[in-house]
């Protein structure tokens, strides 16, 4: 059991932090909420690492606020920001003589790591509209096809009915052809708007010799088996028209080897393109593939050309698709992670900062995630990648809490013996330890798939009203809610293979009503898009936390099971009578001091609160000399 | 309370580590320690981030072991290191269907950040007679006038007599003048040897103007007032012939203003050396100082003509001091943290590369310490710096343990309003926190001080019979044991600069038999110099680990307090009747199953027992073929 609603709390939304002016020397202003309960500060400091040395500088007690559930005292302070990259936590001095820090990883008494540190960055914020959107991942073999779709088949492809069951093992996993198309999801965007959905995440579009595309053999046009650019600019089109947005794509580790690139370098030593990939043999045939696949060999980012032609170029092609006619809103990166790493070699941070100056400069406003399967946060800083799509520190946890405990299976590429079963605290911890070294911004963005095409279906693990649980944190953490198309189909699907099943057009979505409740709290809610997060209270089978901005608060609940949860907060008014979402059964009543909410199974609730703390708005104003 | 002694271990000495080849490609072998008592492994693997993935290989049961304390059961395998710099950690999936991971932070339940892992590097590991060194600290102007000493008084200088107490505060702390030098040092050489002391490390001997002479005025030649060049050769080979080493003190973070190149920069934006440092202005009369210090005007690393005179040419200063005829044995770098940065500059990792390659192309074997106030970690992974002087993870906790609580200082720069009280648990946790990131190589050379000249004395702090509980784990626990000069004598001062007492050479070095005593010990025991640290048990009054290897082990126990420890070790007959050092109050008995230390008082005891896993010694022949 995990109490966290009388311990200081710090984060990096507004309500802590604001930067007047940008970039190094910026003023830095922060503030640190201490509840009534805690102790008593007699002396607080920030320490900020500046030039890899820690420099103290002193907060002072702010103006007191009511508060929304017990009287807290506020500290604040300012800093000049000394690096690209700033890190800072906060040395608070009780009364009783002892002494806490409390950084992003939490508050304890020992030292803690510099890489535990509260992370600041003055490189470019992502664009606003990014923390609006509710994300639908498409997989466009599988979403739909369309009324005019092109029935060829390609010579590699297996040919399937679109009724048929997904290949989970074997080769045939990425030959069998469903033959859905960008057309085919034109012309589905009304069951797309129903579902409350704002951001389209395609799969890779360039043609390819695989269902997955993800072994590209050009950079330049759509695939014609999706309908060709034409079916792209359509596709975009009508998303626009609807205020959806629309990112694709890109794989920067490899490309397929039946890539013009590829075609062009393989035995040619002597071709432009010969140093874009790793060769073992001076007459360039054997060369490194990705994971030793000779399907997918492996970019070298050591090349100039490539990085002009690819990534740097007014003409590149990371240009190319966001500008007219194609316009879309940002990319996702495939294998992010590795790209640029092999063995001695390691440009991945090249790649990161030109990809992003690219998009920066020839088409700004625009959004970049980038795949990681792993702890991502060295990362992911602000200055490349605007946010991870990371499984660590929501996915596996999420399903380690939620699965039945029947489920055995190695869901995530890691060789339990046993699913580990985590406890709501658990979750609690992993999302805390997996965000803590990102910046804010980061955090804010950083995708929260239950599951995504390449893992198994969360329906595979748990019924319905625990995947309504799982959604409902998906939409109110901090983060980039993510759908996979047929989630509201409440799909199923053994594997990342076995999950892309072709949408059963013919059957009811039956979720569908909840992700659009899902969708449209958080459309409405400036705290659940950019608020901050203040964990209240964690154990086995539940989970509260609230987000809160200047402009209102959310109250968020999650149940596993039944369960009871008491806490002691002096906020009855502040409650509206109905929650503002509700899944499962889930009732609120006040005994005494204490406000106790009682679910009967799974069950998640969201309760809008007023604004809190809007007297702190003001906040930048609030500079003082310190620093 | 804390029991390790029946948790699974793995640390990267020989016993459980070995690499067949070098660099990218080698083959890593691997081993875990699982006691009886913690559970049964079903399957265990290790976890290797592979170019930024994670990749899992198995490992099997090895060799069952008589052990000496408990039985315990031995798991092994290999994997081909993948990067130079390569992070792993273990998977252990237990009978009873839960899962833990073993990272260089510890075990847990939970997925640990990757910053958690053990790491292993490729880089050339430091030269092997580094492990078995015993610095001592010298700060020239406070050890000794020599015979014939000069009694020149620079300009700058406030002479004092030998007797008269350190100034501690103001602008006189570094113009007090005792007027120490290089001969006063080889004349006592004598009493280093005594002492038990093997590498010397002088404090800077460059001309400068203050008696710390950080703020150089030349790299080219030692300071007249501590007998120039030759007096710097008869003490290196004065101390050679002894068998001792001698290292220097070098400011990459920035020189004097009085610095030939400054002279020759300031005012001249036309000069060879302009662009040394930072200007604020066109002219070049205003500039950037360390800490706005006009006395110590900061490097600019950007500077290539800065990086060939200072670190990388031939004839480049790092060069010059290693060569004949001074033949000094490697150097220990000033304010390393913050070399080379400055707001959005950071050429630290570039000055770390090439002062490092110039060290290994000029002078092979040579070593390389690196100043750290602070969390050195991600500075220190075996490419640049050998290792760090490190206050986090030994000084500061060390002090935090031992100090009388009635002792209220900010001595580290910390602005705690009373000072921490730590148990000798939380010793260990900042210990490990500290260095787990670390490379084994970079642990076991890390300067383990109890003070410098940049604290106060321990003696201010605690008596000597805590004292030497401090220096004993500075003796015995993995790193360079440090002795700040004057540490023999139990000198007092109440911070850095009132520290630099001149030595009372007309007193008694009351604690020298037992510095003698621990010098003895630890140049004896293989295990102490590079075997591995596996903690057995901590609380509030004492601690106790063994460091092991094939040709030894010691067993090492410190008390606080009086107090009791009870071991439920199996291993009488290996524990020797006499423990090998023992400092105040111990006795050990035998308890039924359980072995029994009782100190009366503060106290520290080291045992010596047989060689305990010398079956393992072949372990790189173990290789399989899992990788």
């Amino acid at each position: 059991m995990n109490r966290y609603y009388d311990r200081p709390h710090h984060d990096g939304s507004s309500l802590y932090t604001s930067t007047l002016g940008r970039g190094v020397g910026a003023t830095q202003f922060v503030r640190v909420r201490v509840p009534q309960g805690f102790g008593v500060p007699r002396s607080m400091f920030v320490r900020v690492v500046c030039d890899a040395e820690p420099c103290f500088f002193p907060l002072l007690p702010g103006a007191a606020s009511p508060d929304w559930d017990t009287a807290a005292e506020w500290w604040e302070g300012n800093f000049a920001l000394p690096n690209p990259i700033t890190k800072y936590r906060f040395l608070i001095n009780l009364e009783d003589g002892s002494t806490r820090w409390l950084s992003a990883d939490g508050l304890e008494s020992l030292e803690p790591r510099d890489s535990s540190d509260f992370r600041t960055t003055s490189f470019l914020p992502p664009p606003s509209w990014a923390h609006q959107q509710v994300m639908y991942q498409i997989f466009p073999d599988r979403f739909a096809r369309s009324s005019g779709a092109s029935r060829d088949i390609p010579d590699w492809a297996e040919p399937a009915e679109w009724q048929d069951a997904p290949v989970a093992e074997g080769p045939s996993t990425s030959r069998q052809f469903f033959g859905g198309d960008l057309d085919g999801i034109t012309e589905r965007l009304d069951h797309l708007e129903r579902l409350g959905v704002t951001l389209l995440y395609l799969t890779p579009f360039f043609p390819a010799q695989s269902n997955h595309r993800y072994d590209a053999s050009s950079f330049d046009r759509v695939d014609p088996l999706l309908g060709g650019d034409e079916a792209l600019v359509r596709l975009v089109e009508a998303a626009h028209a609807r205020g959806m947005r629309v990112i694709g794509d890109l794989t920067t580790n490899h490309t397929g080897d039946g890539h013009e690139w590829f075609r062009a370098a393989f035995g040619k030593p002597s071709a432009e393109e010969a140093d874009f990939y790793y060769w073992n043999d001076t007459d360039h045939t054997d060369y490194v593939g990705w994971y030793n696949l000779p399907s997918l060999p492996k970019l070298n980012w050591d090349s100039r050309e490539l990085r002009r032609r690819f990534i740097e170029g007014d003409d590149c092609v990371v240009a190319k698709w966001l500008l007219p006619p194609f316009n879309l809103d940002g990319w996702r990166v495939d294998v992010a992670n590795m790209s640029g790493r092999l063995g001695t070699d390691d440009f991945n941070r090249t790649i990161q900062q030109t990809v992003r100056a690219t998009m920066d400069r020839v088409a700004p406003g625009r959004v970049l995630f980038a795949e990681s399967t792993n702890d991502a946060t060295a990362d992911f800083d602000g200055e490349g990648w605007h946010a991870p799509m990371s499984y660590p520190s929501f996915t596996r946890p999420v399903w380690n809490w939620l699965r039945r405990p029947t489920v055995n299976r190695r869901d995530f590429g890691i060789p339990y013996e046993s699913a580990p079963a985590y406890s709501a605290a658990d979750v609690v911890e992993s999302y805390r330890r997996f965000t803590a070294p990102y910046p804010w911004s980061v955090k804010l963005l950083a995708m929260n798939a239950i599951d995504t095409h390449d893992t198994a279906r969360f329906a595979e693990a748990a019924d319905d009203e625990r995947q309504l649980v799982a959604a409902g944190l998906s939409y109110t953490l901090p983060g980039t809610p993510v759908v996979f198309a047929g989630d509201e189909f409440g799909l199923r699907g053994p594997n990342g293979e076995g999950s892309r099943t072709p949408l059963p057009w013919e059957a009811h979505p039956r979720l569908l009503a909840a992700y659009n409740e899902l969708g449209r709290l958080r459309r409405a809610s400036v705290a659940l898009q950019t608020g901050g997060l203040r964990w209240l209270y964690a154990d086995s089978e539940c989970l509260a936390f609230v987000r809160e901005s200047d402009e209102g608060a959310e109250l968020v609940m999650a149940f596993r099971s039944s369960s009871e949860l008491a806490l002691p907060l002096n906020v009855a008014a502040a409650l509206e009578d109905a929650p503002a979402l509700r899944f499962g059964s889930i009732a609120f009543r006040r005994e005494g001091a204490q406000l106790l909410w009682e679910a009967d199974g799974p069950a998640f609730g969201v309760w809008t609160v007023r604004s809190l703390i809007t007297a702190h708005a003001s906040a930048p104003e609030r500079v003082n000399a310190n620093a």
